[in-house]
C-alpha cells in the first residue's frame, strides 16, 4: 500500500466525523498513486465543465477566467512532472482541486457546482477509454499495413493451407497474410463500436441524482467532442460497460494476435522453416546458431492471458452490486491502464516486427509438393467436366492411390496413366496441378489465387488510406 | 461420451483408412447429440446452396428438385421428432447428407458441389447466432416494456437513492426503473452489432482455400438474408468471432441482471421492505410466514455466472491455434447452446415477473425522510440564490447540525432557525425540502424529476414501439 | 425450460401462499432435470440419517425399517430407469421425498427430521465430488500408466527437447514423456487435497443453525465414510469450496492435457512427423492420404476451455453472496457435472489412445543431428577439464563457429581441429557428442540420460503399483 | 515499454547474431522493470548454488568466497536502493549476473556453472511463493484472531440468520463469525498445499536436460529449505503449477473476502443497521452526517476481480503450450505480484478494522422478534415429545396463523391459546421461544449455542496460539 504522511485533512471527510481516517485507511482507498493516469483528462473536464457554468450564469467571466488560468497552471506543472502529488488527497480530482484552491482562490469552491466525483470519474474514464481506442485503431492499421506490405511481396507464392495443423491444400502466403488483415478489422470494428458507446457526456449525473441548477449538458458535451449526453443520472452513476467494451475489443483482439503469433512461431521453427526473424527482432544462443528464439512472438502470444484476466476482473468487480456508485468500482483502473500498455505495445511492435520478417519461397513451395494437396483442384476439374461431385472425388482419390503406389505426383502422372482412372482426364487437367497450378485454378471470391490476393491488397490499400 | 453402435463406415473416413475409428474415438468425436440442434439451419443452408447451384449451372433444374424434395422431407421428419439421428454418422451434417443419398438418389452426391464441412457448420452457426440474437432482443424489450410500465406507475414515487449502499439523494422509483432500461438498451445495442458481424456468408470458403468452380457466393448470401459474403476463405475457416461477440453481448447483459437482481432481493428484504413479489413468483417457509424467497432473482443473478463461464471457454479455446480449422473449434457449441438456453429463460422470467411486483410506496417515501438526503439540494438553492457552491454546501452542513441536534428534519427547522444559520434560508427554500420536494426540485436532463421521468417513458415507449 | 405439467401442489409451498406459483416459476426453479444424478448419493445419506435416526431414538425400529425398505426400493426403480422424475416437485430431494411418502406411510414424515434440504443438497455434492475424485485418480493412473508403457518403450531414444519450440538439446523420448507422468501426478495430489477437504459431513447444519434435537453427526459421518463433520452450521450452509476446489483441479489438469495435445499435435505433423497415430484414433481425408487429423488430441486441447468455463462460472457465482444458502447455488451443479463428463472422457480417451501411437525413432534421432544441439555437452566437457564455465562456453560456441563453416557437425570434426579451437579438446570428447553420446553424458538427477529414465520408469511403476 | 539506453550489448545475446536487438525489441522483452522483486530470491539461489559448487569441486575455496563477497555486497546495495538496475540487462539474473562480474572477476565466470536462467527463474518464483503464502498464512490468522475477538465479545448475543438474504432462524453473532473463521481456515489449508507443492528444488534441470556436471541437487535443496529435488528436467523447466496453485489459493480466499464484505456492507446499512465502523475505517459525506459509507469493505469485495483475473491470465498463458519453456512464461510474474499486493493488503486492512467495528446488541436481537423465526425450535420442541416430524411442522404452523391473526409474538401466545393447537404444548416451551429461547436451544455439534460457541471460540484460540 502507498504509504500516506501528511498534515492536512481530506477534504472529503470535512464536517461529520470526529477523528481523522486511519492512515491504513488512507493507504488502502487512495487511488491517486494510479488514477493519475487521466489527470489530463480531468483537467480537460473541468475547463470544459466552466465553460459550460459560465454560459449558464453560475460562473462569473472573471471566475471561469481564474480558474482557467489555474488549470492550465496546473496542466503544465503535471507535464513537466513538477505536480505534487499527494496520497492524503486520495484520487487525482482531489489532488487537482486542493491545487487549484492554492491558485484561483475562491472562484476555484465553484468549479464543483453541480458536479461530483461519481461523474468526474466516469467523465475522465470514458475521455481516457476515447483516446486509447482512436491510439489502438491506428495501431492496429499500422500492423494491418505491414501484413498488406508482406501479402503484396508474397502475393502469389504458395504456401501449405491448414486444417488440424496438418496440410491441406495449397494456398498463396499474400491470402494467408490476408486472412488476419480480416480479423484485425473486425478488432478495429469492434473498438469503433466501444468508442461510440463510450462517447457520451456523463457529466450533470452528479453524485446520482442530476441537479436543480440550471446546468447546460448539451454544451459541455459539443465542448468535449461528446456524440450525446447519458439518459438517466442514476445509470450513468452505475455504468462501467464502456470499461467492459474496451477490455473485451483488446481481449478479442489479443487472441487473435495470439493465433498469429503461434503460426509464426512454427514457421520458424526449423521443422516448418520458412520464416525468418530478423536478428535484431529475436533472441538466440550462444552456442548453437540456428537456434533463433521468437520470443517477441511468444510474449505476444503470452500476453492474450493478460487481456482476458482484465475482462474477467472487470465483470467480477461489477456483478451483483447494487446501484449506482460502490466503491469497488475504483478497482476498474489500474488493471486496464496496465493491460492497455501491454495489449499496445504488442501491436506497436508487431507493425514493426513485420517489416523484418521474410518468408523463404522456395521452401513454402516445396512444402506443398507431395502429399496430394492438389486432388482437391483436380475433383473439381472433373466436376466442370461434368461429373458429380461425390464420383468427381473418388476417382481423384483413385489416381493418388495410383500416384502414391509409384511414388509420383498427381503432376508427375502421365494422361495416359490419368484416363486409366477416368476418361474425362485429359492434358488439360495439367495446368491446375501442382502448387501454382492450384492456386492459379481457384477462382471464387475470397480464394487464394495470387490475382484475387493483388485485388484484395489494392481494395485494402485504398480502404486503409481513407482512414477508414 | 454417447455410444455409437454401428454397422456402417463414417462417410468421413471412406479410403485411405486401413481400418475403422475405434468406437471410443466415434463417441469422443461425435458431434450429433448436441450440433443438432442446427438442422434447421443446415437445411435451409443447403436449400440455397442447391438452388445457387442450378443458377450456376452445377445442378439441372431436376437434381435441384429432388434435392430439394429431399431436404423438405428431412425437415419434416425432424420437426415431427421421427429423424433417427445416428451417433455413427457423426455430426448434423452428415447425419442429414447420409439421409439425403436415400431419398435424392445420385443428386445428393451433387449437393458437397463446392461446400465442405468447414464453411457448413460456419454457416449454420451463423444462422444460429442471427436467429438467436433476433429472439433476444425481442425478449430485451419485452423486459424493458415490463420496466417501463413499472416506472410509469411509480414515476412521481420518492424512494431513497444509494450510493456504496448508503441513502444518498432522493430519487424517484420510476427514475431508477428507467436506469435499467438504459442498460438493457446497450445490451441490445450489443446484440445488433454482433449480429451485424455474424451475417455474412461463410459457404464457398470450402475447407480452406475457396474453389475452382464458378460458384455464385452472393446470390447464395443473398437467398439466405445475409448482408454480405466472407472475403478471405482461410480467415472464414479459421474465425469464431461471432460466437464470442454473441457470448460478450450475454455476458454483460447477465452482468446488468444480477445487479437488477441484486436490488430487488435488497429491497425485498424484511430490512428494506418496500418490494412486494406476487406469491406466485417467489417461495416461501411453511412456518414463517413472512419468509418470501426471491429464489427467481437468486437464479437470475447466479446465472451471471454461466454467461461469463461460456464467453472464457471460448476464449480459451480459441487461444493459440493456429489457421485455419481445429477440431478445438467443435467444442464451441454445446455450453453455448446451454448457456442461451437459460439466459433467454432468465429474460423471459423477468418480463413476466416483473409484472407481479409492487412497490410499497408509504414505506419508500419514509426511507427518504430522516438522513437529510435533502441537504444537496438546499444547498443547490443557496448556489441559486448567489452563494459559492463550496460556502453553500458549508452553510448546509451547517444547517444539518442544528437539525440533528433537535431530532428533527431540514423541513421541520423553522425560516428564523434557517435564517441564523444563512440569510439567503428564507421560505422559499420549504418548497425544494423534504422527499417530494427535493425530486421536483431536479431540473437537469437526466434527472429523476417525475416529469422528466413521465417524459422518459413516453420516449422510450413510442422508441420500442417503432422496434427501434 | 423445462415444462412442469402436474396437479399436485409442490410440498415446498404448503401452508403461507394464497396461490400456487406461476408455471414459469416451477419450470425456472426447478432443478430436477439435472440434479437427478445425485439420486444414488441422496439415497445413501437418507439411509444412513435413518440409522443415526434410530440410533438416537428419534425413530423407532420399525420406521427405520419402513423408511430403508422404501428408499432400497426407489433405487432399484431409479437403478431400472423406471422412476417417475417430477419437476413439478422441484428436486431430487423432494422427488424422492414424494416418492417415500407413498411407500413409507407415516415413517415417511420423520425422515425430514434434523434435516434440510441446504444440508441434504451439500451433502449430495460432497458425495458426488468424492466419488468423481476417486474416479478420475483412477483414470489418471491410466494415462499415467499409458506413458509409462511409452517411456518404457522409448527410454533410451534421442528426441529433441525444446524451448521456445526451437531445438534446444536432445533429450530421450522416455524422458519427455515422463516429464509429462510428473505433471499428472500433480494433479492427483490436486484431486486428493480436493477429496480431503470435501470429505467432512454437513448433515446436521440444517438450514443453517444446527438443531435442538439430540443427533449424533459423527455417527452419520462413519456411516458415509467421512473423515469427520462440519463445525459451524452457517459455514456447512454457505460453503461451496469443496465444488471449487474440484473445478480447480480439474482445470489444472485440462491445461496438462492442453500442452500434451499441442506437443502430440505437432508432432503428428508432416513437418515434425515422427508420432504416428493408429488408424483408428484420428481422422483423414479421403483423397489426401498422407492427411491423418490428430482430432482427438485437438478435442482434448480444446476442452481446457471447458473445465476454466467452469471454475469462472463457480468463482463468479459465490462472488458477493451473502451468508448462508442462496438460491444462486443451485447453478453450480449442471455446468459441473457436464464438465466432468467431458473431463473424464479425456482422460478415458488419452489412456487409450497413448497406447496407439508410436514414435518414429530415426526420424527423431536424425531431428537432432545438426543444429549443434550438443554444443553445451561438449561446454561441460571442457568444465570437467577444469575452465572456467564462461570460457569453456565462448570455446564451444568458437568450435561451433569453425564446424558450422564446414558445414559439419561437432562430431565430424577431426581432433585436430578441436584442438586448435582449444588444447583440452582431446579424443576423450567424442563420446559426448552426437544426439546419442549427449543424452548418455547427463548425470544430473532427473536428467534424460536413459539409464537415469528407466530407473523412473521402474519406481514410477512400482509407486502406481502400491495404488500410491 | 520501459525504455532501454544502454552502451553495452546483453550478455544474452554474445555470438551468434549479426547486429544488436532493436531497441524496440529490449524495451518490449525486457522484464527487470519487475522482476527485480525476485532479487533477494535470485541472490540466496546464487549463494546456495555457489556453495554446492564448491562441495562438488567446481569451485575453489576462493573463488566461492570471492562469489560470496560479490553477492553479499550487490544484496546490500539493492537493499539500500543504490543498486543501477539497467534494462538494457533483460532481467534480474542478468542485472545481477554483470554485477558479480564487475565485483567477482573471473569466478563470476564460473557461478553459470550447471544452471541457466529456466530454472533460475522457476527457483526464485518459488522461493517467492513460498515467502509471500507464509506472509499470508500469518496474516489469515491475524484475520481469524480479530474475528475471533469479535465472536467472544458477541458469543450469545441473538441475530437473524439468513437464507435468501430472508431472516430464517435466530443465530448468535458469534457463531455468524465464526463461520468466517471456517472458511479462512480453508484458505490457509490451501496456502499450506500450494507451499507444500512449490517447496522442491528445481534448480539442476538446467535449460531442460539436466547437465553431464556432477552437481548435487539434495544439497543445494537443503541449503535452501526444499523438501526436496524436481523430479524431471523437462518438467521443471515447463511447470508453473505453482503459481497456478497460489493465484487459485488467493481467489478462493478473495471470494471469501467478499462474502463477508458483502455482509458487513449490508450490516452497516441504515436498513439493517446494527454494524458500526469506526470513524477512522470508513468515510462520509459532508453534509449527510449518517451517511457512512464502508469504502474499505467496498473495496475489499471488489478485489476479488483481481485475484481471479490474474488466475485467468496464468491459465490462459499456459494453454495449449508446447514442453518446455516458452517465453510466454515472463508474462506469469508482473500481475501476479500487484495482485499479490492488494491481496495482502486486504487481509492487513480487515485484520485491523475488524478491531474497529461494533455490533448493536438490541436492533440484533429486535431484529429476530417478529416473522416468527423460533417456529422451527417449537416444532422440535413437539418432536422431542414425540409428534413425527411433519406433524409437528404442521403444528408449529398452525400455531403461527394463530398469532400473526393477533399480531403476536409465539412467545406471547398464552399456554392455553397454545395447547388449543396442540395438546403437547405446555408451559415448558416457553424456555426455547424467542430469539434467545432459540439459540439456547439448539444441541446440536456446530450450532449457534452460546455455549458452544464459547468452546469453539476457546479451541480457535488454542489451535491458532499453537501455529496451527
Amino acid at each position: 500500500m502507498a504509504r500516506v504522511s501528511k498534515r492536512e485533512r481530506s477534504p472529503a471527510r470535512s464536517g461529520v466525523f470526529s477523528k481523522p481516517a486511519d492512515p491504513l485507511t488512507e493507504a488502502f482507498t487512495q487511488s491517486v498513486s494510479f488514477d493519475r493516469e487521466l489527470a489530463r483528462h480531468d483537467l480537460a473536464g473541468s475547463l470544459a465543465h466552466a465553460r459550460m457554468l459560465l454560459k449558464v450564469g453560475l460562473l462569473t467571466r472573471a471566475e471561469e477566467a481564474a480558474l482557467r488560468k489555474g488549470l492550465e497552471a496546473i496542466r503544465a506543472e503535471i507535464e513537466a512532472g513538477r505536480f505534487a502529488w499527494n496520497p492524503a488527497f486520495e484520487d487525482v480530482h482531489m489532488n487537482i482541486e486542493k491545487a487549484l484552491a492554492d491558485r484561483a482562490g475562491a472562484a476555484a469552491g465553484k468549479l464543483h457546482t453541480a458536479r461530483s466525483r461519481n461523474d468526474q470519474i466516469a467523465l475522465d474514464e470514458r475521455l481516457w477509454v476515447r483516446e486509447q481506442l482512436d491510439a489502438i485503431r491506428a495501431e492496429l492499421h499500422a500492423v494491418q499495413r505491414s501484413l498488406l506490405a508482406l501479402a503484396e511481396t508474397y502475393a502469389g507464392d504458395p504456401m501449405p493451407g491448414y486444417t488440424h495443423l496438418q496440410r491441406a491444400q495449397p494456398v498463396t502466403c499474400g491470402h494467408y497474410l490476408l486472412a488476419h488483415v480480416e480479423a484485425l478489422e473486425r478488432d478495429a470494428d469492434r473498438c469503433a463500436e466501444a468508442r461510440h458507446r463510450a462517447n457520451v457526456l456523463p457529466l450533470g449525473a452528479c453524485a446520482l441524482a442530476g441537479t436543480s441548477l440550471p446546468i447546460d449538458r448539451a454544451y459541455t458535451a459539443k465542448l468535449l467532442g461528446f456524440e450525446g449526453v447519458t439518459r438517466n443520472s442514476m445509470d450513468t452513476s452505475a455504468d462501467r460497460d464502456y470499461l467492459l467494451d474496451f477490455a473485451y475489443a483488446m481481449s478479442v483482439c489479443a487472441i487473435h494476435l495470439s493465433r498469429l503469433a503461434e503460426d509464426f512461431i512454427l514457421y520458424a521453427t526449423t521443422e516448418f522453416g520458412w520464416l525468418k526473424i530478423d536478428d535484431a527482432w529475436c533472441t538466440g544462443s550462444s552456442i548453437m546458431p540456428q537456434k533463433r528464439n521468437p520470443d517477441l512472438f511468444e510474449l505476444i502470444r503470452g500476453k492474450a492471458g493478460r487481456a482476458v484476466g482484465v475482462l474477467n476482473h472487470l465483470l467480477m468487480l461489477l456483478k451483483g452490486t447494487p446501484l449506482t456508485y460502490n466503491r469497488d468500482f475504483q478497482e476498474d483502473k489500474e488493471v486496464l491502464f496496465d493491460a492497455t500498455r501491454h495489449f499496445r505495445a504488442s501491436l506497436q511492435v508487431l507493425a514493426r516486427m513485420l517489416e523484418n520478417v521474410s518468408f523463404d519461397r522456395a521452401k513454402m513451395e516445396a512444402a506443398c509438393v507431395g502429399g496430394y494437396m492438389d486432388a482437391t483442384v483436380l475433383a473439381e476439374f472433373l466436376v466442370r467436366k461434368g461429373l458429380p461431385f461425390r464420383q468427381a472425388h473418388h476417382a481423384a482419390g483413385q489416381l493418388v492411390k495410383v500416384a502414391a503406389a509409384q511414388g509420383k505426383t498427381l503432376s508427375e502422372l502421365s494422361v495416359r496413366e490419368m484416363q486409366a482412372v477416368h476418361p474425362l482426364l485429359d492434358a488439360s487437367v495439367k495446368p491446375v496441378l501442382g502448387p501454382r497450378g492450384a492456386v492459379n485454378s481457384y477462382v471464387s471470391q475470397g480464394s487464394p489465387n495470387p490475382k484475387l490476393v493483388r485485388k484484395e491488397v489494392a481494395a485494402w490499400k485504398k480502404r486503409l488510406a481513407r482512414g477508414r
